[in-house]
């Protein structure tokens, strides 16, 4: 084995400059780990000209991407820059190259992660991606070396930083969806088409990820259910807290007997439990193993550096492997054939909140509508609206989506109108 | 590569059981991911007639450990006998045999750490001890593989359960030690010696471990700095809880220009702080990193099944390597030589209670001792004591903990009784 890794990086945004800055400042601790100097040789840019705020320690620019695929001198390369379509075509060029792959591009790894994954055992290829989910957490490989031995139950967390922030100022600060909304574009956490992030799509591919990765499903974007925090409003946050919860945008990922489900919504937690306590740009991913019990993960979600930590330590993993000559055999993506949840199985508790006319035997109809379908209250708060209505706040007993949902469609057809209704999680 | 891979576990309490409970229900899995099936062959037991609790599901009992080191069919050991002497010797008589080693055992490994991967290595033998360190918690893997490529600057974290209960206990309930410390044994989590626990020893044998893999230094059980939780009062935690703190017992290890300093102590941390919320026998363990910044890892700290699956998961570790052909080649203990931070060198911010005499002068003597020594106050608390006396509360700035010393000979000096003094961390 050779005694210097020459590393291609495609995409030289954020995250490929931390990536070189970090492969020279930590060096040497990489050659004590790998014994090797791993150096990025090229770096693949879109436009030469473009003045760049970065040192390249070394490394030549190019805007060729053949340059880095027909160089055999490069074993790996490192895709950071994006988007889909393009970047998974270089990665197939890659694999065909005998390079081996490291990306942080989680909509890649979301919607073609199987067919990449066969490519690179097909290749003798290694293909790393934990920057994908969680940035600076090394969740991938608690799930999949941690807890190897252990049946994987449930993953349950936050795992998009933008979303974060904002409810953290909503609650704490009491600011409305839209200010914190523009002062996160203000600051950058935030894109000017927000919608990844606030519909939730960001936190369904990280999801799509974990799931495959925690049940061995090949889980698809689309089996995930996901709703987004735009219309998560203030009341509905003082609300909440009046009954014990924080809102977060919680990602859930659950096994029962064969079959999971995947979803991704602003959710209620006791302020007791620890993912209340994760603010601002923070993610944490719990993972409930049948013998392990309850672990988590904290850390950065996103962010220049933590992101390329995370790609550096797979870069390190990938040469570790080429230098035991172990590469390209990384288990397989999903062994087991996917099996869905029906929504009368995914059970959960709900707070929901209920506007109905302020007059006698109102409330009794309300009540009746949820003894029809079996479900009960845990916690009921009601408060005057105005002169001719009344507001209900409701938290249920565990129950399954189906059964909410024909409680909605009852109450509808009695004029009472569902305000809110958000998954309360972690009691 | 054979299509079993047969185990031989030597001790057969609470972990031991654990072990092939986790390798018999967990088999599919397991199999899936190594391709092997994992039994567990042969048992080494002290006595034959002591009634078992747990079901051998087809493992042999013995009491004789040449039975599983001469079984040339029995590749990998796993030690969860405890103690240190006859461990060791059996774990260097396996690695002669060629067999694998996996194990639990805190003690052993921080003792005889750099000894023992010395000899596993010169056998072509891997040797793992995830669950040496915070049970359930993938930690160990996770400064090893997940930070591989960031310059860890500090580990912090709860790493004893039976301590963490207590002061739980003690701060949510107002137990006094005393009493918290007999119902601790009464329910099994304190030994009828509690001094492992209480005085920090147990702590300090985890942070020996967590801090030679985090900076690569061999770090020796009496570089640790250790102090236990048995003078802790109730009026510290009430004292503490008034200015905003939660005591903790943590262990830290700082690396700081090349040096390093490891210490175990009750340590006050804001209620705002990750730590201050990991509450009963749970662990959770911070690291830091140049590049990652903070990330935090929770989990259960003890207990049969966390224990058993950090063993089993190591287990498929080393079969995983069996299969590649990669065993024996984990990296070394550690690569630099040791170096130690002076005290002078080693900063933190203080807790401490003075009572003194409530009389005019007094607390002017007792600002200018801290004046002498350069250190300024963050926090002032005084309440009257008695008729004669009065309590004074202070936390400091940060200051060395030489500077922090000679303040304590001074106030001595002039006959000020300091009550009580902790490390603040996390602010």
């Amino acid at each position: 084995v050779k005694e210097v890794i020459a590393v291609g990086l495609v995409g030289f945004g954020t995250v490929g400059s931390g990536v070189v800055r970090i492969l020279h400042e930590h060096r040497e601790k990489i050659r004590r780990e790998t014994g090797c100097d791993v150096i990025v040789k090229k770096i693949v840019v879109r436009d030469m000209e473009k003045e760049r705020a970065y040192p390249l320690h070394g490394a030549e620019l190019t805007t060729c991407v053949e340059d880095v695929l027909e160089d055999e001198s490069i074993n790996v390369i490192v895709e950071v820059m994006g988007g889909i379509q393009e970047a998974k075509d270089y990665i197939l060029r890659a694999f065909d190259a005998k390079k081996h792959v490291v990306t942080a591009n989680k909509d890649l790894l979301a919607m073609h992660g199987e067919e990449l994954l066969k490519a690179a055992a097909a290749n003798g290829s290694d293909l790393y991606y934990e920057a994908s989910v969680a940035g600076g957490i090394p969740i991938l490989r608690g799930l999949v070396d941690g807890l190897a031995s252990d049946r994987i139950q449930k993953v349950m967390g936050i795992v998009n930083g933008t979303t974060n922030y904002m409810l953290t100022k909503m609650t704490e600060e009491g600011m409305s969806y839209e200010d914190v909304l523009q002062e996160a574009q203000r600051l950058g956490f935030a894109e000017s088409d927000p919608s990844a992030d606030v519909d939730g799509l960001d936190a369904a591919r990280k999801m799509v990820i974990l799931s495959t990765l925690g049940f061995s499903m090949q889980v698809s974007f689309d089996d995930v259910d996901v709703q987004g925090i735009r219309s998560v409003t203030q009341k509905d946050l003082q609300l909440a807290s009046q009954l014990g919860y924080v809102m977060k945008l919680i990602g859930t990922a659950e096994e029962k007997d064969g079959a999971v489900a995947v979803s991704v919504a602003p959710t209620l937690v006791p302020k007791s439990h620890p993912l209340a306590g994760v603010r601002n740009e923070y993610n944490a991913v719990y993972v409930y193993g049948e013998a392990v019990g309850q672990t988590m993960f904290y850390g950065p979600g996103a962010g220049q550096l933590p992101t390329a930590t995370a790609v550096v330590s797979d870069v390190v993993t990938v040469v570790k492997h080429m230098r035991l000559g172990t590469t390209g055999k990384a288990m397989s993506f999903a062994s087991r054939s996917k099996v869905l949840q029906e929504d009368s199985d995914i059970y959960s508790k709900y707070f929901l909140r209920v506007h109905m006319k302020d007059e006698t035997g109102a409330f009794l109809a309300l009540t009746k509508s949820f003894v029809q379908e079996n479900i009960s209250f845990d916690k009921i708060l009601q408060l005057p609206l105005d002169d001719a209505k009344a507001e209900v706040v409701i938290v249920t007993h565990s129950t399954s989506k189906k059964q909410i949902q024909q409680v909605c469609e009852s109450l509808d057809s009695q004029y009472m109108e569902m305000v809110s209704l958000y998954r309360v999680e972690g009691e």
